[in-house]
C-alpha cells in the first residue's frame, strides 16, 4: 500500500495473514484502474503509474500547487449525481485553482477513499476524461476502503515566463472583471432538483464544471494585477480579493447567466470563472482577441478605501447580497 | 471551499443560506489551522497558505510527486492511537515514497475529511511536526466534513544531479540491501496491543515511522540501480521490484529487528526502510561514511532468471514466507 502508483490500503492485520490469491487480486485492481486513468502514455524519461512516485520531466518557472477534496453527498448531490459526474467535478474544481493562479497543470492525483463495492472503474473514467479534456494527466492514486466516498485530488502546474497572479496583486484604479456570466451551476442544481434533464446545459454546468486555464493563463500573460476563482460567489469572494490586497471596490455589474436568478449569480457559487483585475484593459482585450478567447466582463473597479465595498452605491453584505433583502 | 489556503466545505446548498457569522467562523478555522501547520514563514516569493493555490520557487530537475491516504482504524488502531499519530504517520509515510525515488522534499499538502467535532487541531499538528522534523513544509490543504477521519497527503519533490531511481533498474550481479533492519513496525503494533506504552521503542516504530529520505537521497547520488520502500514486507516488495525490473534475485539474510521475529520481518510491512540495488559497493560504502549514514545491509543477489526467487536455495512464494509453513 502507500505508493504512487494505485494501490488498495491493507490493514497490518489483513496482510499479515492475507495469501497470494488476494496479492494478486489486488494486483488486478491496481491494473484495471492505471489502465483506465492513463489514456496516453508518459513522455520517454516520465513515469506515471508503477513505481513508488510519478517522476516529471522538469517544470519551467514557479510551481503551483493545490489540493481539493470533494466528498460525494456534500459537494454533488448522491441522488441526482453519478460517481463518474464526481470523478470529472473533482479534477475540474482542483484545476480551476491553477487556472486562478495562471498556471499551465503539469498532474494530477488522485487519493480515492470509498467502501467496498463502490464502483471505481465509473469514478476513476470521470477522472480520467475530465483530466485528458483539460489537456494533462492523472500521473498517480492511491485507493482506500472507508466510509463514504471522497476523491482528494491534487494538482501541480508551472508558471513560465511571469509570476503565478495572486489574490492580493490589486490596485486602486484596477478594473475588475470575471470571465463569464454567473450563476448556472447554482440555477444548474435548482433545476436537476425539479427534475431537469441532466442534458439541460444548466445540469451539465453543475455537473461538469469547468476550469478557466486557456483564459488564466493568458490572463496572466497580459499582465492582470490580481486573479482569483469564483468557487464561492462574487458576493464573497470579491470581499477576499479585496481584503487579501487591502483594497476596496466598487461593483457596477453582476453579469447574470441566462436562466440563473441574481441571488445565484451573486451567491449560488461554483461557477469557476475567473474574477480578476487589471490596470491594462487595452492589453487584455487585444491579448483575448489575438487567443481567441471570449472577452472577459467588466464589473467594477478597485478603490484604495478597504472599508468602501459597494454594489451600486450601497454596502455589498459579505457572503451575498441576499441579507440584504 | 476548494482553494490551497485551508477552506472548509460547504454544500452549495447550505452556502446559499449562509450568513455572514458562519463566513466568518469558517474564516476563524481556517486561520487556526493555517497557523498550526505553518511552522516556518515561506521563503521570500513564495505562498504556502492563503492563496488559490501555493505558489513554491522552481524545482531543480525532475519532479516526483505521490499521494497517500492514511484512514483512522485502516492505517492505524484508533483504540490504540491518536489522531496526532494519525497526521505524524500519513506525512512520513507519503514522505517515504519520495526517500524511494532518491528526491527532496519540497512541499506537502493535506486534504482531510472528517466527521463535525473531531480535534482538527490535534490531527495538524501531528501532521506539521512530521513536516518540520523531515524538513519540508506543508504549503496547502483543504477539510471537508464527512464520515469517517481519513488523510491524504500528497508529496512534491525534486532530483538535482541524476535522474529519479526507479523500481525497475535492477540489474542482473547486482547486490541488494536494505537500510535497515526490519519488522518493528508489525512488532510495535503487537506489543502496544499486548498493553505495551507508547513509548516503546517498537511502538513508537510503528506510531511515528520514519522515511529514509537522507538515506534514499545518498543512495542515488551513489548510483543505485534500483530502489523502492518497504511498505508492504520485504516477502512482497523484493518480488515487485523483481517483477519491476524483469530480474529474478537470490536472498541470502533477512535482517530482523530486535524483539521482532522473522515473520514479521518478511511480512509486517510498513517498516520504510528503503530496498535497494547496486553493481558498486565500494562507491555506496564511502558515500555512506562520508555522509555519516549507517551503512545498510546486504541481503541477497539479482539474478538474470526472473523465474529465481530463492531464500537460502528455497522458493520465496510472493506476499511471504508464513504460507509456505
Amino acid at each position: 500500500m502507500l505508493e504512487s502508483h494505485y494501490s488498495t490500503a491493507v490493514s497490518l492485520e489483513s496482510n499479515a495473514t492475507s495469501n497470494e490469491a488476494n496479492a494478486r487480486s489486488e494486483d488486478v485492481l491496481i491494473h484495471r484502474i492505471a489502465s483506465i486513468v492513463t489514456r496516453r502514455p508518459p513522455k520517454r524519461g516520465e513515469i506515471f503509474i508503477g513505481d513508488d512516485a510519478a517522476v516529471l520531466d522538469s517544470f519551467a518557472g514557479q510551481v503551483v500547487m493545490s489540493v481539493d477534496v470533494c466528498v460525494y453527498g456534500v459537494h454533488l448531490d448522491e441522488e441526482l449525481f453519478t460517481l463518474e459526474d464526481l470523478g470529472f467535478k473533482a479534477v475540474t474544481t482542483a484545476l480551476s485553482d491553477l487556472a486562478a493562479m495562471g498556471a499551465r497543470p503539469r498532474g494530477v492525483v488522485l487519493g480515492v477513499v470509498a467502501p467496498s463495492g463502490t464502483d471505481l472503474d465509473i469514478l476513476h473514467r470521470g477522472a480520467a476524461t475530465a483530466a485528458t479534456l483539460c489537456d494533462t494527466d492523472i500521473v498517480g492514486g492511491d485507493l482506500t476502503t472507508g466510509t463514504g466516498v471522497s476523491v482528494a485530488v491534487t494538482v501541480v502546474g508551472e508558471c513560465p515566463g511571469s509570476s503565478a497572479v495572486l489574490r492580493s496583486g490589486a490596485l486602486p484604479g484596477d478594473s475588475i472583471y470575471v470571465s463569464g456570466s454567473l450563476g448556472r451551476s447554482a440555477a444548474g442544481l435548482r433545476l436537476a432538483r425539479a427534475g431537469a434533464s441532466k442534458d439541460d446545459p444548466l445540469v451539465v454546468a453543475h455537473r461538469h464544471p469547468w476550469p478557466r486555464l486557456r483564459e488564466g493563463w493568458n490572463f496572466r500573460l497580459a499582465g492582470v494585477h490580481a486573479m482569483m476563482d469564483l468557487s464561492d460567489g462574487l458576493g464573497l469572494d470579491l470581499h477576499r480579493l479585496a481584503d487579501a490586497s487591502g483594497v476596496g471596490f466598487e461593483l457596477d455589474d453582476v453579469p447574470v447567466a441566462t436562466g440563473a436568478s441574481l441571488l445565484e449569480a451573486l451567491s449560488g457559487g461554483e461557477d469557476y470563472e475567473l474574477l480578476f483585475t487589471t490596470a491594462d484593459e487595452e492589453r487584455l482585450r487585444e491579448r483575448c482577441d489575438a487567443q481567441n478567447i471570449r472577452q472577459p466582463l467588466r464589473i467594477g473597479t478597485i478603490v484604495s478605501d478597504p472599508l468602501v465595498r459597494t454594489w451600486r452605491g450601497e454596502a455589498l453584505v459579505r457572503e451575498g447580497w441576499q441579507h440584504r433583502l
